[in-house]
């Protein structure tokens, strides 16, 4: 399979939607992976079964604040410059590029990276989603190490973090990016097509493209919300699905000191005024309350759409007086699991609520669109 | 000339005045050089001159804020491994090691990692005392470049950080350091034989041993400050030095929490309480006021040392109720050039104050001692 130029506003519209509010912006990200293929041509891409054990594969991805994002264009030269580094470090010769998590902007950057070196890019990635932190990816949950890794700015200022422990490197890679300014290329987990096999989250890339494509097609009917949630219950990895909130923004609070982009998004209800939600996140999408009642948590996925178009919107493109539907989605299994949830669940995010799986949240209220459990 | 086990003792007395109230612990320092020492043999010690201009330097040291390393022992392990990450990442061997700067802890890492790996020292240093920034090195002010360069914590928790700029360089190391515990070993500066006879500060170690021998010969004729004193004189980058207070600490301020040691030490006169002075320091003491007046300021050197045994007192050994002697004395000329001003002068410590040099500050008042300029 190849991805095509006209794949990639599906991809980026689909792989935002995953992304639960982060993971890049999709404008940027789509502008440099065209011109990426318009002049290299387009990156091969092979599932985890078709690749050999013995495949060298890196994640690249943007880190930091996606809001900072928005002012620092990505250059092709800091993907290169990752690479190379990580390349001429271990001294290996990387054979494919696994995306770090599915989101706009990093859905695409491995594709970008890909076409310019002739790389295969997987039908995967490392959380299913996007996730704020390092650690939150699955390859780490089943024992991979993320590091050697290397860090790079807009200037071509690096640093090579190894450690031990991955929250260790989260850590550290988070104070480089807070110096660096907020928003660096990362090139790392290491790691062999075996591994990929054994703890990639499989099919995402082509599940992103699916889901972009459903909105866009839905649109021509005038519905693409029920396309989106149509192709989510029919996909193997998104089985659950719906609507949880419609309503307009009209409280907003953000903070970055942290090195993440943190805050709680408050709506009203359209029909009713005395309906309300929030929704809390951490670079990315963490809780919803509706009526103060959880809908869905994570790891599970919270995505807001505009209301008409069913485009996503990322933390950082929320604005107040946006009128939005807010959708909640079921994680791939993989997240779900006991030793999952201690790194990707409520608690590694300071909730304290536990997880409760959305098809139990939702079952116990009313919900506007009625789930239908597939598979 | 080799070291040898009896001029540890001196060489780190003597580095420890130097080093201004920083530079890390004499005390580590000389039981880890002692022990490698005892173990390897001694280091060859060359001058600057007596490198080959194609010599492969690198410079090695402990940073973070001091107090911590009395916490956490420095292990060869460290040493060992910044030197290799280092070599093996530039694809170098190194043939001699410069002190980065000169402290108890700080000289004597070197001949730690000297002895061990049979590498020579180099009798000079890049700063001529102790500074708590990168870039507040003679290497970085004639426009060398610090990176790449190996950060290291005590589990082998590693960064190699390259960038174009040393003041980012210390901005992101400093970071890293706080993500680790703020004691980590940094191999830095690789540079030439040829950069070291144009821009590092000659003799501070063989002086550092001629000050630790005059300060523990001045103990047997019971006037050890004097003896100080008039080593200090004698020297030929150290041509001015005074006694400027005599007293007792009775206030201490100590914050860490910017990722340096930072406080203010106030003294009461002995002989007459209505004296006064205070001592502020970032790692290293930066200005001395006696009775609200100026008596030395950066990059001139300010050091506590007891008031009967001269032993020099760090700014973290400091306690309430010591009694002690300030001494003010001339930084080396480079250190005072307009363009080092800039890097190492009152301003770049947030102090309002003009440099002025000690032989002018103390003309203006009594001090104890009468200064007498050698050369």
């Amino acid at each position: 399979m190849k991805i095509r130029q006209e794949d990639i506003d599906d991809l980026t519209r689909g792989a935002a939607f995953l992304g639960s509010g982060g993971g890049g912006d999709p404008y940027i990200g789509r502008l440099i992976a065209k011109k990426a293929i318009d002049e290299f041509g387009a990156p091969r891409i092979v599932t985890p079964q078709g690749l050999r054990d013995d495949d060298v594969v890196v994640s690249i991805a943007g880190y930091g604040a996606p809001t900072v994002q928005l002012e620092k264009l990505i250059g092709e030269g800091e993907l290169v410059y990752a690479l190379g580094a990580m390349e001429e470090h271990l001294g290996i010769t990387v054979t494919a590029i696994l995306p770090a998590e599915i989101g706009g902007g990093n859905s695409i950057l491995p594709i970008t990276l890909a076409a310019k070196k002739g790389l295969a890019v997987v039908d995967a990635d490392g959380m299913g989603r996007a996730f704020p932190e390092l650690q939150m990816n699955n390859l780490s949950i089943d024992g991979l190490r993320a590091t050697p890794m290397v860090v790079v700015d807009e200037h071509l200022n690096s640093a090579i973090v190894t450690t031990e422990d991955n929250h260790v490197a989260e850590r550290v890679t988070r104070a480089v990016a807070v110096q660096l300014g907020l928003r660096v290329i990362i090139c790392c987990f290491p790691i062999t097509g075996a591994d990929v096999k054994r703890s990639a989250i499989a099919n995402t890339l082509s599940t992103a493209i699916e889901i972009g494509k459903a909105i866009r097609l839905g649109r021509e009917t005038g519905m693409p919300v029920d396309g989106l949630i149509q192709c989510l219950r029919a996909s193997a990895e998104y089985h659950t699905a719906a609507v949880l909130f419609e309503g307009k923004i009209y409280d907003l609070t953000k903070d970055t000191s942290r090195g993440f982009f943190e805050g709680v998004c408050r709506l009203i209800g359209l029909d009713d005024p005395n309906d309300s939600a929030e929704v809390v996140f951490q670079n990315e999408n963490l809780i919803v309350r509706v009526n103060g009642e959880v809908k869905t948590i994570v790891p599970d996925l919270i995505c807001i759409v505009d209301q008409e178009t069913a485009e996503p919107i990322t933390t950082q493109s929320m604005r107040y007086g946006q009128r939005v539907k807010v959708i909640g989605v079921s994680a791939p299994e993989a997240l779900r699991r006991e030793l999952a949830l201690e790194v990707v669940g409520p608690s590694a995010f300071g909730l304290e609520e536990e997880f409760t799986p959305i098809e139990d949240l939702i079952l116990s209220g009313p919900a506007e669109v009625e789930p239908r459990v597939v598979g």
